[in-house]
């Protein structure tokens, strides 16, 4: 296993400031890092799995050590298929703390291998939520400060057709 | 735009003492405040937009300085409208905390102009809950303490029908 | 009424080993455990009641102070039914915390003779949750560690249907 | 070992109504409790151990089913000692939460028959804690509403001498 | 007693980018702005109090509308004595929410006419503190970039004479 | 500057188990891992930075991969002299995680290419804290289940002299 990639998972339904922020630092650290897209996330999400792929892809697209991927599944299994055993996070809140740390302790528990590692997420995304930006931007609010440019056109291409 | 007008939003569904509380402690601070139910929160209610307002208004009609509102669409453009600057938030526990600081945080940034104001519930109304109250009155128990009548009637009738 | 009686009320969909670690140690402080499973959250649950009460009466069928029951309609209204005071509540965290903390102080506004007792759930099952459970188990995770044995069958049973 | 005993352990310099309030409800619930004041807390404290097991037996004297005494060492050694394994705490917020969270494990952990049970403390005294209390007596603020008449009593000789 | 006065207590030992904030963003909600520096807090502290006073008046000495003040005793006292109702404060994260929750609490039930409103903290100074400020100064880091100019001169200062 | 080493620091006094785990958990992860005594922590502890290196040492001596070290003045200071951009830390809980997220943010601050990585505590460890055992230790309880051989060796021999 490869100790060098870094798996961050994620819905990424849209993709904000606060995801890219986990990514570059995550670079900093790791030599390779996958963003995998949850595919079981898609009921009820605005965009689909090929959607945030390709969006995602389109931000990262220059840095050859970032992959765009989406898993199926279990993730500590999808860990392990792409032979890596480190999962990044970030962490904003106290909620967040909660339910990533039962999160990391059962994976940690189905899988001993697999380690998950946080990042505080910076102080100027912390209160970023992809939940809040899709809300909004239905109520025709400007994210554009929230998200990438790419995203923020897909987000008012999406609300455009209500 | 005028700062001593305090919009005070909710779905309040239903309207409880907590609530109350909130816009009698707030008069002693504003000169206005005006209570705005949210009409995006329609959806999954038990009570109508309309009804809300109506059991609000019993209740506060005595005060001339205070108003009773629906707002669609963005809060923040809602209080620009109004031409106010404060949003008024009731803080009963950490996990409120959380979500009304990202709330505040994305609304200070979509409008900085708007600034969130919060005051701690009193502590006998600090347990107190919208949808608990509901489930509790849906279930025949007693909650004749923590609404204001008006609304503990308007709650037998609700479930009566069922 | 009885005070060496507690009600340990919860939907246990699935029962896991946490739950069983409370019964277990509330069992060392009362003389009677009733494990009373919540009827009204039947809806989108994994088992139906009838399964749950199943599973959990196989785990505790030893031992005569445990009784295993359901129940429909307010809590409180069946502590009383049941002549009992106690009502025995796992805390993992601090989420927990609060909406424990929300309900104990209604239940008890409602009924003051009822009291809600809580005990730290034990390090080793503290990061366990049914929805986690479930949907790890739905994945075709190995949830053996997590589960008494006759529940780990009960889901494989479920989830093979799929 | 008796488990109708509850030990209830604490500092309680000076003991308040939020204190008085976990007692009454602890007297509901168990036959015998304990007010066990803690002798290594002396350090820094206002009242002496012994002034304070006078003030609390003040306030509960009439209650055969109460006992005032105070431990040195080990709270675990000293509920072995009474043949109790029941420590009773009161919980009245998330910081609360955690330490005392950290406190039952590693006593459960040193002896593993005491159990520590939990009450959260009634809303109206939720927000009251000791050492505020001292704080706001010491600065001649009146604390009449949250200690007993007889701890008011002695704060205020307390504080006159300065 | 003047609803159009805020008073803005603290220790400000030192004053940060954080308490600006709060005083900046306090200025267009009311009137008038006292921030208040507690006497009490004098022992252990890195500045005096008239340090600490000179210090927020250079910052604020453009504005008729912030005034500059200490006090001693209780705070509730205070705030009367200015004819003022509001007591402004700062919210960063959770631990400050449940100290200043018991604290607001607490000053209501000592004089109900007062208030407190908290603001968050703006995002780029949540993670600001005044004692980590004194430590990483203390330690010889760059600390400009969290206090203003004046301040970070006579810290430079305070730990050059060590 | 090399990202393969992680820089673990803390007071250690004592090392307990959940140390052990997070440095044992690390090296799977990175290549070296450095766990760096804080020596302005000196004051008020119970083993002197150089026992306290001993210690640790004694645990860690095998493997290679892991050195033991001590700082003084700003953690990031000594991150850059070391070469390396990782800062460890665990995670036990939520107090935990709000102190964490201020030192890291201002960490990041002071020197930007320095990241905080965290890991979550073992669930067995997430109740230990160096303090507490400290205070049962001298209290003469039995810690051997929290520490490693050594370090209860070491804390007996402490406690023996008094």
């Amino acid at each position: 296993m490869n100790r060098h990639i870094a798996i961050y998972p994620g819905s990424f339904d849209p993709f904000t400031n606060g995801h890219l922020d986990i990514v570059q630092r995550g670079l900093e650290i790791f030599e390779k890092v996958i963003v995998a897209v949850a595919c079981n996330s898609e009921k009820n999400s605005l965009f689909s799995v090929k959607e945030r792929m390709k969006l995602i892809s389109e931000l990262v697209t220059d840095n050859p050590r970032v992959q765009v991927d989406a898993f199926d599944g279990l993730l500590v299994d999808y860990v392990v298929k792409k032979e890596a055993r480190v999962i990044l996070r970030g962490l904003r809140a106290v909620t967040d703390f909660e339910f990533e740390f039962q999160l990391a302790q059962m994976n940690h528990a189905v899988c001993e291998q697999v380690e998950t590692l946080f990042m505080m997420t910076s102080p100027s995304c912390a209160y970023l939520s992809s939940s809040m930006i899709k809300e909004v931007s239905k109520l025709k609010g400007d994210v554009s400060q929230f998200v990438p440019p790419c995203v923020h056109q897909a987000l008012q291409k999406k609300f455009a057709r209500d």
